[in-house]
């Protein structure tokens, strides 16, 4: 295995703002050594969101997640294959995901590995519509939103990854749908092949609240918001009686130095006897294989539909992680490592 | 009956801020003419509520009320008796409360008031602990917070018409209490009397972000908030996983021209899988009958203690709200307007 290259990315310094290419640093490294009980494990699609930056601050590991540490390798939701196996229940060849370590080749051991079952849908969306992304939208929308068929639904960011989805289950259970994205690209993507009702795109709207209200005269009953910020007080502005506010992620929020601050939303709260519900997606464990059953036989009749924003090569991750601040990517960002092997 | 005098109050001026004396004007009146189906009515109790505030700016009516006019008498929850009826379903002599007029004696059609059950306790609690008050408070600490045996539970406004009901409900349903009010009599009042775990005068604490993390070092479950600002926040930032943040009033707000802003909650929310809820106690009309039951109950059978900061004489209703603001006094705010008769 020594004549195999292996390669890893490392947090070089803690980003202010927005990461750029200086945040990270690749470099060549050894083969793992394989133990017993353990996997090695070849990268095959790495999977970058916006939630990971949160985790670049400097500072203590607390209740939301562990810090990344300057020098060691960035980890994120990762498909693998098992290419040798010193434990009895991955054998060599099977498909696996976890949260792995931004390496082509890494060993590790099994009990952070979930196997994927390769005959529900194509094995990157184990880390995307049947990962964390896909569960979060469901779980959004339904658990946490309780939308009801015929309710007005806004979602914002509602051309990346859990937007997408969210937008399309929304559709799916019959409610009216209202994206808001940030390029005439993404509001054609959601109008045109998500069939949703209508976009709004904020880079081209002066007065965000008077566009909610235009599309949305009936008001708002569920916002599924991936954004937070500014669109977060125009769509509160818009809702009606019992509205559900789910906070999803915050993209607008992960990069500032300082919380930042905003009308307070609790008059609006009380006149509207309606909630602001914050949540992710492990507080529903329990019902993770329903939901992916649910998802992949939406995905598979042709009721869902799923794009990847796939850019290919190792050397690619860093970028593809910047991009997702650009406010241009469509779709779930992904980069492809390597293809599966046959074994 | 023109030997009797009437009086009334009105809405002066639109008050700028907390609210003065030159806000309101009492004048004599004529005695009302009943017409057919109607019934005359003697004001008995009359209770004033912060919520009242917001009636009294300038603007139109919206879906939070309708708001009081320059020259026409403010309305409150009033106690009062039937002295003539000309309707069947109400004989003279009959307890009813409902929002009247500040007038001593006014004509009222019966749709829009409600009899008053005496045997279920003394009939000034009718628009207080029986009342939207106490209502407020049962809904929001049971059906709203969600509270379960052995949870912690802060309290803001806690020495006040709500949120003294809400502590007791808490302590009665097994929790941890703590309460935060603005004096030491209340401290004193809250910690001797209704029992709670342990108060906070946020008047003499300078940092009650810390002063929350000392009192509940295990977290807080459920916040009932009627206070709003940096109250507020100071507990958002000890909340535990999946807390109930239920807004109840924001007194503090209700005086301002401007929405308030402040640190935006969405980062923490979704951190905590928290929710931050808005209600009114008209949210669970069908449960009104069964809620008013079971505080009676408490009530009576000592569980409960009960408040009321009585002011005496029609001329003393402007004073008794003007004081809600004042932070000191210490439960429900009543003016007592006129014994009941024996008819």
């Amino acid at each position: 295995m020594k004549t195999q290259q292996n390669m890893e990315i490392v947090l070089a310094e803690h980003p202010k703002g927005v990461p750029t290419e200086n945040t990270f640093k690749s470099s060549a490294i050894d083969m793992p050594i394989l133990k017993d009980g353990e996997v090695l494990l070849k990268s095959l699609y790495v999977s970058v969101d916006p939630g990971m930056r949160g985790f670049m601050d400097k500072g203590e590991d607390d209740a939301a997640g562990v810090k990344f540490k300057i020098g060691k390798p960035i980890t994120s939701r990762t498909v693998a294959q098992v290419i040798e196996s010193k434990s009895g229940n991955f054998k060599k060849g099977t498909i696996v995901h976890g949260r792995l370590a931004w390496q082509k080749y890494q060993t590790s051991s099994t009990d952070a590995l979930e196997k994927v079952d390769p005959s529900l849908a194509p094995i990157s969306t184990a880390v995307g519509l049947l990962g964390i992304p896909g569960l979060a939208a469901y779980f959004g929308i339904i658990n946490v939103g309780l939308l009801k068929k015929g309710e007005t639904v806004v979602v914002s960011g509602a051309a990346g990854a859990v937007g997408s989805i969210a937008v399309q289950i929304a559709k799916i259970k019959g409610c009216k749908v209202i994206g808001i994205a940030g390029s005439e690209a993404k509001i054609a993507y959601l109008e045109n092949e998500l069939g949703i009702d209508q976009g709004i795109n904020y880079q081209k709207t002066e007065d965000m609240e008077s566009a909610i209200k235009a599309t949305c005269p009936e008001g708002v009953d569920v916002f599924f918001d991936n954004v937070g910020g500014e669109l977060f007080d125009a769509v509160l502005a818009n809702i009606n009686r019992k509205a559900r506010l789910v906070i999803c992620g915050q993209i607008s929020e992960y990069n500032s130095d300082h919380p930042p601050t905003g009308p307070r939303p609790a008059h609006q709260l009380i006149k509207k006897s309606a909630r602001i519900e914050g949540f992710v997606a492990f507080d529903f464990m329990d019902e993770f294989d329903f939901a992916k059953k649910q998802l992949a036989e939406w995905y598979n009749t042709g009721q869902l539909k799923y794009k990847e924003n796939l850019l290919e090569g190792f050397e690619k991750i860093p970028s593809a992680f910047i991009g997702l601040f650009s406010g241009e990517n469509i779709g779930k960002q992904m980069v492809k490592v390597a293809d599966e092997m046959w074994l």
